[in-house]
């Protein structure tokens, strides 16, 4: 008989977390997780693949909220405003500061083992590939769309990495805007 | 007794794409490539740490041939015309159009499998990372610096790509100097 756990996935992910920050990641199992919030091995697998995908859980989100800034520009906005609107979208709709520490807890898991960097890498490409699609249907030209979206990309990667350091006070959504206008200076500079 | 082996490295790079190519890269291995070529898997092991390793052989000389761009560019270059020095370095010395047809082969192995592709990425960051380390030894501040490596080396996986294609008759290095003034185009339009 299966019953309804509700916010399963979430007490999951909150106790990954915090075992896999306390003993590590390859050390823990998926059957210790479930029964640290006292459920079982079968409710976790309902809602996740392995241990590793509690630490992915949200990419399809985070994918969604870029794809409905990219969608919310305006019909004349140009390659790069396209970009700043997908930014906007995805770093106030799913990176409000509640969710500062959790994101620690999770990079720094992530820092210490190359497999889970690599995932993250994975993520990160296929993140700006959707983007790219999503330029490529509103009608931007290829190698513009490529462009923009993985500049998007990596300004949104250089953000978060500093919005996750111990004395920064600033939001993800304008860290975000910094970087990009960063890079905007830094292009417009003799090249 | 260990004898030299003239241009034994070559030789095994060769002969790995080669059956990588037609057997597969799971199927093939390091044993099997060394006696492909007369050679013994002592003397495969004495150039590889493993038979991926054949693929990722010349990441070292391609990041100081970027490395040796840096360092060539005038001291007054803007960070975008040190990595615009760095690209011009890299493609010109390091990817004349004779080694396409080679490239090509490596690069149809790398993308049917995962692990390989991944770890072309990883490859690409740490790329990234030595460069934008040269270019805040220049005085550029990390931030800028930062942005200015990804920011060349997305013009640089771009541009490669396109090289790739079979019926691209350009150079790397004309090709990733396009990008660039596609990129720069592309930031310095509204955004």
């Amino acid at each position: 008989m299966t019953r309804w756990e509700p916010g399963a996935a979430e007490r999951l992910q909150e106790a990954a977390l915090e075992l896999f920050a306390t003993r590590g990641f390859e050390q823990t199992t998926a059957t210790e997780i479930a029964q640290s919030v006292g459920l079982t091995e079968r409710t976790f697998f309902r809602h996740f693949s392995d241990k590793r995908e509690v630490l992915f859980h949200g990419q399809h989100l985070l994918t969604q909220a870029f794809l409905a800034g990219v969608e919310n520009a305006p019909p004349d906005a140009s390659p790069m405003e396209i970009v700043a609107s997908a930014l906007r979208s995805a770093t106030t709709s799913f990176f409000p500061d509640e969710r500062r520490h959790r994101s620690r807890s999770r990079q720094s898991v992530i820092d210490q083992n190359p497999a889970l960097q690599e995932r993250e890498r994975h993520k990160l490409a296929s993140l700006a590939a959707a983007v790219a699609g999503a330029l490529r249907a509103r009608g931007v030209d290829d190698l513009a769309a490529t462009l923009a979206a993985e500049s998007g990309v990596t300004v949104f990667r250089i953000a978060f990495a500093q919005w996750l350091r111990e004395d920064e006070p600033r939001s993800l959504a304008d860290l975000t805007a910094e970087v990009l206008r960063e890079l905007l200076a830094l292009t417009r500079d003799r090249a």
